[in-house]
């Protein structure tokens, strides 16, 4: 299937326009027409090549990986998606299926990698993955999530990226009533962290740098705000978090969130894919506390974060823009300006 | 009760004889005569004063907090312990019994602070409390451990701090049979660590710069010796750790032992009461590895610890001294010449 998107070329110029092909169906392929995508911060990352030392960029590339769209042909083998279901596909397209991960449904940890829905290599002919910054997409079923009904189709995008990438650690710690929640950085991932523990029955704080964000971490459903930078409060709340979900976006200290932490308490880094300032062992010796991280989400925890969304109605604040404008978009999103996420409407994509 | 023990003075001269007097019983007191006291890192450390930033040595100081002893002496409302029992006393001797953690069994993180068994303040009359490098203490009932039969009331001592240390985190992240556990640095607390997840069933590998210490880790009952200097071994020894217990007694890179670290694996610090270097959070979010530490263990856990220890036939590798070896032994376990703990002898020390 020909079609067409907006890729990088190189690290230094504006995305572009790229016409390409979809693979031809395989037997248990969903093509799927895209109406929305996200952007995320790894889009960013990978159009200009910041990660090159670890996970150097392929281009051109096609970024896009928060993905609403609707089914428009079905290979065979497909029965758990139909022609005209909305859908949703995320940060992976496939993965081993066989190994523990795999088995345990957290696919985003497969043993042979997953498949990343951009800059990935097809398990089947290695062809390059292309991102949701394209009309369409061809996608294995099982990585193809439902859109559950109930849901405003245009915010959902963010909820696919941003979304599981917070709700996921917030499951695994097990917060729910009584659980003491803190949130730092209300960004797009923070701001929907705030929301979703806030539905999870938990109290929530947002810890923050700046004390203009107080109404904007109440409006999200926060119970409180805690300044970062002021010694008096932060010392007040020592040891009194379970989860703090930590979304800042570059290496940082840890320090002052570790000595918020209570007995156990767990600081799960969630946004800085970075090098992390050296702290002190004692409140990790003293209260057994601890630091880990997450990544997005396995595809079963995907649909239950969506399903969990639709009947709670908790969707991201989005910026809706065409095409066209995503290069703005991008130097936008470079310097924080914007409140909390971009989703394109691909309708402003002609197919040529 | 007039007794007698070893003090420091001052942070810079050897420790010296010492007469002081132990409280009268209370209805709930144990008198015990202390036969065999362990030497602990602590214990340089607060002789020494070098933890001064954060827990200043008040002057003169009894170290001592791995202490095997008699009952000589019981109050009137006490029935957990009889004259002539064999016992135990380990690195707290109070807590205020009413808090979340007390009521847990974990009053190593009592919420108004344990009364440490040297260097804290009664929780009643509000004196110093001296430790076990002395013929006598007075100990409440409750914090009291009994010996059980059939372990060597002469090795026992370094269970009572470096055992639980390390036993404790073993219990808490729930190794047994098919774990795989890896214990950095083979010294006080590692080779404790050894036995103990060996006698838990867990597979054992020893992490240690040395290759000589293969044969050493071997004869603990490991299975197998990593050396952190060679590449190529630590490389193929990736993601292949449940639990990993980190001895290394001064702040350093964590980085090799996190890339040791399997999905969801631990890192747990038990030996550093420092500043850790910086890392990098990528394996913590790609895999949810964890960093964590762990401070001892409660009463009912240290007791549980001695019972594993008699069923299994678990000691300690001892270098029995007496009493005025003490100051030679605290600079051989500065320069760490010694396999694996002191244990002094109380007999040695006459009571004038």
């Amino acid at each position: 299937m020909q079609t067409t998107g907006y890729a990088a070329y190189d690290a230094d110029t504006p995305l572009a326009p790229f016409s390409f092909a979809r693979r031809e169906l395989r037997d248990n392929d969903v093509a799927i027409e895209v109406l929305y995508c996200g952007i995320c911060h790894t889009d960013l990352h990978i159009a200009k090549n910041l990660w090159k030392d670890w996970f150097p960029t392929s281009y051109p590339t096609v970024p896009g990986h928060e993905i609403v769209g609707r089914v428009v042909e079905v290979g065979k083998d497909v029965t758990l998606h139909a022609v005209n279901d909305l859908v949703a596909v995320g940060t992976i397209i496939d993965s081993c299926q066989h190994c523990d991960q795999c088995r345990r449904n957290e696919e985003q940890m497969c043993r042979q990698g997953p498949t990343l829905t951009y800059g990935g290599a097809d398990r089947i002919d290695r062809s390059m993955t292309y991102g949701g910054f394209s009309k369409h997409m061809v996608v294995r079923d099982n990585f193809v999530l439902k859109l559950p009904e109930g849901l405003d189709a245009a915010r959902v995008a963010p909820l696919l990226c941003a979304g599981i990438t917070v709700y996921s650690p917030l499951r695994l710690w097990n917060v729910g009533p009584g659980s003491r929640v803190g949130v730092v950085g209300i960004g797009g991932l923070g701001h929907l962290a705030v929301r979703f523990a806030a539905a999870l029955g938990a109290s929530v704080t947002v810890i923050t740098r700046s004390a203009a964000k107080g109404e904007e971490a109440q409006a999200l459903g926060a119970d409180s705000v805690l300044i970062s930078t002021a010694p008096d409060a932060m010392a007040a709340a020592a040891s009194s978090f379970d989860v703090i979900i930590d979304t800042v976006p570059v290496g940082h200290d840890m320090s002052p969130y570790i000595d918020l932490l209570d007995v156990e308490g767990v600081l799960v880094i969630v946004g800085a894919l970075d090098t992390m300032k050296g702290f002190s062992s004692l409140p990790l010796i003293t209260g057994r506390r601890r630091i880990t991280g997450s990544p997005s989400g396995g595809i079963a925890e995907t649909q239950e974060m969506l399903d969990f969304c639709a009947r709670k109605q908790i969707l991201p604040d989005c910026e809706i823009i065409e095409i066209h404008e995503v290069n703005d978009a991008f130097d936008r999103l470079e310097h924080g300006d914007v409140r909390y996420r971009f989703v394109i409407d691909m309708a402003s994509l002609a197919v040529e």
